[in-house]
């Protein structure tokens, strides 16, 4: 399977690492909007620019989509789409309806197939929310995020006046936790369930409890949280906050038997070192399936929802019977 | 969706109460070998002899075998499968190709779609393996069973000379566990993951420690493990021991990046009150799976690795991508 990465940032690195993980997977090519000599892979992949990317068309199994959610991929997927079958991982939960609509469109009319929204969340997490919901159909489903850095969260504080620097981590109350664990399936507001951390480098002689009050009362972001601030220095968060862990829970606690006497919990956790390359990781497997199902007839857009976990494997049926069932 | 219950032991029962929480779920009879008239169901469905099943074969959709893999399933489900589309929960891990064989020729004969070993393992813990190792190619995969009832190890400790009752758990390490989710990759013998734990009813006036020294040098199921015997009442057995819990642990540890510097784990856990029930939701959602995938024209035998998740749901694609993706 060839695929063509296009974008080159922390997740088109993360696919170029996992992709030398996959000995099905070849790299045809990175295409970027910047000036290809000014791009080095980590691993030598060629670079060409995004404007050639078309020229690609027959060396290119799957493309796999590195952008943004909030401008990026709602343009370039159905951009690509008319011309390759794709992947990406768009995030922005409540326009996946809209996104799907125009990648599907897209998709059809350039006879090619699309799978939108491959990560752990949206991603991994859906599918866990789903085959719970399925197999325990009364009960409820929790979700619950981090400890992790959010990288939405961390831009917005970075944004106050005085602040030359900021990191913030989402951190899921154990309490919460706890409560959901128990069976007694509470009802939880947004403050009980997570905590919000930052850590913030302030410009000399900026007004520290200035910017402390800003944070905690931005609203949507911080406002209805409990959040926790730290001034520290430069050299400490080069240190101690470059990198970008995330991870989560999905559990759902769910009834069943006379009077629903007997409780369940299906408790799904991630713990990740680094968010872009796991999100890769699933991008690559995904591309995998796209590539499967394309060969099959398939057209359209598409989610893991729709996608047979077997097509996800590079492994025979016979195989995965034999030694993974 | 008309579903026939074929057996009524405790994943019948199972099946029943789970029906009952499904409303696009119907049960059209229950199936048994014994007397129907002895058979008392617990939400009232109608049952029938087993021999008379297939008069029914234009009445339901998909039959849920509910047998022991042992004896019952390896002969039932293709027989059953040449008549009905069917689902099994055939958990005999070593035999699941040979099974499969079988079932497959009787399905492509009858023209029926069958899909067997759903259940949580095989079944849901398998899944995660299939979606853990796609994801994340390099690493270790650990499954742990427990803690809970093992039927099996229970029977063994039952045939026992001087020996009444018995109950055998199944209980993983917290040493293993932790091994495993520090990222280390261990390597764990059986006696390292897994202690096991019985409960005795003994006669008046047995030998108890021979017993103790029978349990635990028996080969195969307790010589290579750790094993914990207590001497209890007939009181005692009823009043603690009498429900049938289960659960345990698939996690993936996986590296990637710049000489796999990032560590990541995948976590799925389960925690059930009722082994047999939560096998029934299994069974169930499955069942809904095998009657779309056949009103499409698939047959042959298949296992939950071949299923679109969304076909296990009773949601539209459309609710499934806006309220669970």
């Amino acid at each position: 399977m060839k695929i063509g990465i296009y974008g080159y940032g922390n997740l088109g690195r993360g696919v170029e690492y996992c992709a030398s993980q996959n000995p099905d997977v070849e790299i045809a090519g990175v295409f970027t909007r910047r000036s290809p000599e000014s791009v080095n892979t980590v691993l030598g992949a060629k670079v060409y620019s995004a404007a050639d990317a078309v020229k690609f068309k027959d060396d290119i199994d799957v493309m796999i989509i590195c952008g943004g959610s909030a401008t990026d991929l709602p343009e370039l997927t159905p951009m690509l789409a008319r011309d390759f079958s794709v992947v990406d991982s768009f995030d922005t939960h409540p326009k996946i309806p809209e996104h799907f609509a125009a990648v599907d469109s897209a998709a059809k009319s350039g006879n090619t197939l699309a799978l939108i929204s491959a990560g752990w969340d949206p991603g991994m997490f859906s599918l866990n929310r789903l085959y719970a919901e399925s197999i325990l159909p009364c009960g409820n489903t929790y979700t619950f995020w981090g400890k992790g850095v959010s990288q939405g969260h961390s831009d917005a504080v970075r944004r106050i006046e005085g602040v030359l620097d900021a990191r913030q981590y989402t951190i899921p109350k154990d309490s919460a936790l706890d409560a959901v664990r128990s069976g007694k399936n509470p009802e939880l507001t947004t403050r009980d369930k997570h905590l919000r951390e930052c850590f913030v480098v302030a410009k000399p002689g900026a007004d520290l409890q200035k910017i402390e009050d800003q944070i905690k009362n931005m609203p949507d972001y911080f406002a209805d949280y409990d959040t926790v601030v730290h001034f520290i220095t430069a050299e400490e968060m080069k240190e101690k906050h470059s990198e970008l862990p995330h991870g989560g829970f999905v559990i759902r606690s769910g009834n069943t038997g006379a009077n629903g006497a007997h409780n369940h919990r299906i408790e799904y956790s991630l713990s990740l070192d680094s968010n872009p390359e796991f999100t890769a990781g699933v991008l690559i497997a995904a591309a995998r399936a796209v590539y499967k199902m394309k060969n099959r007839g398939q057209t359209g857009c598409i989610t893991l929802f729709d996608v047979a976990p077997a097509d996800l494997s590079d492994k025979t049926a016979e195989y995965l019977r034999k030694n993974l069932l």
